[in-house]
C-alpha cells in the first residue's frame, strides 16, 4: 500500500490551502466558487457570463480552449485565441481564470494565459501531463477519473507534487456507475475521504457529474455540507444553444439562485462565502 | 420505457407525506430520524440506546431481529424475541419502531410487532415479498439495491403500491462501485432524481453507505442538504463490541453531535427538525 | 474473510458433479446445454421447441412460470398452470425440467413440478429461499446478481449447502457495470475463478448476459472454452412475438448452428457434447 | 448517436486487416500473438524471453520501456535506452516489437525504435495523443479505457483514423467494476460487439485483465474462442523477480503449455495459428 507516502507527502508541505491571486482555497478558507461556460464560444458571451457570475459570487472564471470531446466530429474549442479571450476578460474584470490543459506540450503556452490550470478526468493518470505540472509554479485543479479510486486519484496528486508544485486543488467530478438517469455518478464521500486522508483542498463540480440543470444546486448544496471547499459550475447565458454542454448549464439567473441557497448551507456548516 | 407509469401511479394517490403514528415523512415535514442498534443484541441495549437517541431527536427506532448476513455462518439476528423487544420497548418509550422483514412469509407476523417494515438492498426486487407488503396497511421503507437504477427502484415501490399500500417510503444506503475506500458509494444525487420524478419520501442510510464511522456525520448533512426527507442512523452503545457492523456505528454521544450539525444544515435548507 | 469456509464446504461433500435424471453435470462431465424459452407462453409452443432443442442437444429444458419482472405491469408468467405444462412435457419427452423459483413459499409446490429449482440473479441473496431450498433434495442453479461479487456468490451457495443440499450448480449470467451496447457483462473469468476456488459445476447463460441474439453464439463458445460445465441459452420458435425477451432468443435453427460451433469447441477443451 | 460516423469510416478504407511486418492482423488472418515481458529490465533478460516465445509461437513482441504507473514512486521504466534494447532485439530476431507511448511528445522517437505503438488504458482518451499517432504511418494498438463504453472505444479510434492513419488494433483488456478476485473483469462480448459494428481488428490482454497467472490460459482460450484476431500475453523468465506486474506474468513454459491449448481452440473456430 501507497497510503504511508501518501500521507507523508500531504502532511509535509502542501499545505492546508491554495493562494491564487487574492483567492484562498481550503478548509480555513471561504467557499471558493469557479464559474463560466463550458467552453469559450466568443469573448462578448465570455465576458457577460463571467461579469454576472462575479456579481453574484463567483471568485473565479473557468472557461475551456482545448475541448477533450468523445467524438473527433465534435466542437473542439477555440485553441489559443480561446485562451487568450479569457485573458483579457480575467484581467479586465480582476479575476483569476481557469482551463483544461490536455498535453505536456501545452503546459507553457497555458501557464502563460491562465492563472489555474486544469486537469480532466480523462487525463487523471496522463502521467507526462502530470509530472510536467509538476515543474511550473501555478496551482492546478486535478478532477477525478471516471473509474479512479480514491488512491489512484491521491497518486495522481503525488505525481504533481513531487515535482515540486504543491499547489494541488481536488475535484470531484462524479464517477462512472450502472445508473443511467445521471450522467455520472457524484461521489459526495469522497470529499470527506479525502478530507481525513489528505490535507488537499478538495471542490466538487456538480454540473458535469450531474449532467442535469435541475440536479446542479442540490448538489451544489450537498457538496457544501460535506464539506467540500469550493464549487466549479457550469453557466452560459443561453444553454440551449451552447456549444458543448447546455444539458447541464445554469443560466446566470439560474447561478444567482443557487448562490443564495449555497450561501445558507456553507453558513450552517460555519464556512463563509466571499 | 415505463415512465409514463411511473410518473401515473406516484400522481395518484401515493401522497406526498407518509404518517407513522405522530410521525410525518415527506417533502412538507420535519426531517424524520430513525436511529437504533443494526442487530437487536438484548433488550437492555436496545432501550438504553433508544432512550439516548430519542433524547437527542430521533422519532423513530431502528433494529434487526431477522439479519440479512453475506455468510451463512455469522450471527443471523434472534429472530421473534428481538422482535418482541423491539415492540415493548416502542411501546414503553412511546415511538414508532420498524424492523426488516425478508420473506413474504414473514409480513403477517412482522405486521404485528412493527410500525414500519423494512425492505432490505438484497431484496428490493423480491418481488412475493413486494406485491405481499401490498396488502397491508403499514408503511414500507424500501431500499435501493446496490445495482438498481432509479428507474427500477420506483418500478419497485409500484409493485408495492399497486395492491393497495401507498405508504413507500424510499431509502437511499448506497450503490456498489468500484470504489474501496467506502463501503459503497452513496448516490445523494439519486434523492434530487426522485425529486423530480416522484413525489414519494425519500431518506437516507449513510450508515450502511459509507461504512466508517467518520463519514456517517458529513454524509447526514450532505444528504439533507440535498433534500433527502429523513435519515437512518445506526447507533450502537459500544460499536467495537457490536454483534454486526461495529465499525460504521455512532455512539450515543457521536448521534448527539450529528444530531446538532445536522440541525443546522436543516434549518438552512428551510427544514424542521423536531 | 470467510475464504477458509468457503473452500473447507466445497471440498467436504460438495461434489464435482450434480446429478439430474440421467444427466450430470460438472468438470468431468459431458457439457450440460438446458434450453428453452424465457417464459412458458403456452404448452404447444412449449412442447415444439422443446422438441426442436433436444434434437440439436439439449439435455434439459427450462421455462419461466413465475416471472420477475422489473415492472409490475409487465407479463408475470403463466405460474402453476405454466409449471404444469413444463411437467408434462418434460416426462413427455423424457427430460429434466428446470424452472425458476422466487419466493420460500413456494418451493414445495416448485418440487413437485420441476427436476431443478432455479433461483434467478435478483434473489442470490434472498436468504429464507436459499435455506429452503437446503432442506430439499433437488437441484438448485444458482444465478449470480447483478452486483455481486465471486465471493457473496459462493456464500450464498454455502447457504444452501449448509442446510444439507449439496447439489448446487453455479450459474453466471453477467453482472451490471457502464457499458451499454449489452445487456450485462458476462464475467467468463468468473468461471475460472470459481474452478480454482471451489468445486462446485458451474454453467453460463450469455443470453440473459448479453441481451442480443447475435452475440449469444460467440459468448456460448468462449463460454466453454473458459471451462464452463453447461450452457443455458434462451430459444423461442419466433422472437419477434416473444412475451419477454424475444431480443435475445435464438431460433431453433439458430440454436442448431450454435450446437455445431459449441461442440467443436467442446472437443478442442477436452469436452463431449452429449 | 456517433454511431453513422463509426461505421462510415470504419467500412471505408479502414481495413480488415493490418499488417506489421510479415505479420497480418485481422479477421481472416491466422491468430496474432503478441508476447514478452510488462517491462523491460535488462537485454538479457529480454532477448531470451524473445527467443523463447517466438520458438512457441509468438509472432511479435512487446516491452515496456516508458512504464504508467499508479504511483509516482514505483519503478517507472528504462525509458529510451529501453526502447533501443527492444529495438535491437527485434531486428536481431526478426520479429515487429510493440511498446507504450504515453505522449504525444514521444510519438516521434518511438515511432524510429518500435514497429507497433500501443496506447494504454490510461491514455484511450488523450486525444492529442491520439490525434499525434493519427499523422504516422504505423499500427497503432489502441487499448479499451477502464470505465469506457465500446462506443467511446471507437470513436477513440476515429481519432486517430480522421487523421490518416487507418491502421488501428483495438485491444480489449478488462473494464473496473466491483468485482475483487480479478483485477479487472475481461469483457470478452465486446469482442463480439466490435465485430458487428465495425472492421477493425480486435485483440485481447488476458494479463492485464485478470491479474493472475493462472486465469490466463482459460481467458485466452476463451477470447479465441469469441473470435478475438490475436492475444497480448505477458511472460517473464522468472515471475517472482519481476520488477512490475509479476502476478500476472506466464513463464516462458507456461506459454507454451498455453499456446498448445489455444491453437486447438482457434483451429476448432477455423483460424490458423501461425
Amino acid at each position: 500500500m501507497a497510503d504511508s507516502k501518501i500521507e507523508s507527502m500531504s502532511s509535509a508541505g502542501a499545505g492546508n490551502e491554495v493562494s491564487v491571486g487574492g483567492l484562498r482555497i481550503g478548509a480555513s478558507a471561504p467557499l471558493a466558487v469557479i464559474a463560466g461556460p463550458c467552453a469559450i464560444e466568443n469573448e462578448h458571451m465570455l465576458r457577460e457570463t463571467a461579469r454576472q457570475v462575479i456579481k453574484y459570487g463567483a471568485g473565479m472564471i473557468r472557461g475551456g480552449a482545448f475541448k477533450p470531446r468523445t467524438s473527433p466530429y465534435s466542437f473542439q474549442g477555440l485553441g489559443l485565441p480561446g485562451l487568450k479571450m479569457l485573458h483579457r476578460v480575467g484581467r479586465e474584470l480582476g479575476v483569476p481564470v481557469v482551463s483544461e490543459v490536455m498535453d505536456s506540450g501545452d503546459v507553457e503556452v497555458m501557464a502563460e494565459y491562465v492563472d489555474v490550470l486544469q486537469v480532466g478526468a480523462r487525463n487523471m493518470q496522463n502521467f507526462p501531463l502530470l509530472k510536467k505540472l509538476g515543474t511550473i509554479d501555478k496551482p492546478v485543479v486535478l478532477k477525478r477519473g471516471l473509474a479512479a479510486t480514491i488512491e489512484e486519484w491521491l497518486l495522481a496528486a503525488e505525481y504533481i507534487m513531487v515535482g515540486g508544485n504543491k499547489k494541488v486543488i481536488l475535484c470531484e467530478r462524479g464517477i462512472r456507475t450502472h445508473e443511467r438517469w445521471t450522467r455520472n455518478t457524484l461521489d459526495l464521500s469522497a470529499v470527506a475521504v479525502v478530507k481525513s486522508r489528505s490535507n488537499l483542498p478538495v471542490i466538487v463540480d456538480p454540473s458535469h457529474a450531474t449532467g442535469y440543470t435541475h440536479l446542479v444546486a442540490p448538489m451544489a448544496k450537498a457538496a457544501v455540507a460535506a464539506g467540500a471547499d469550493g464549487l466549479m459550475i457550469e453557466v452560459h447565458p443561453c444553454p440551449e444553444n451552447a456549444m458543448s454542454d447546455g444539458q447541464q448549464s445554469l443560466t446566470p439567473e439560474q447561478f444567482r439562485e443557487m448562490m443564495a441557497e449555497v450561501s445558507r448551507v456553507a453558513a450552517a456548516v460555519g464556512r463563509d462565502v466571499v
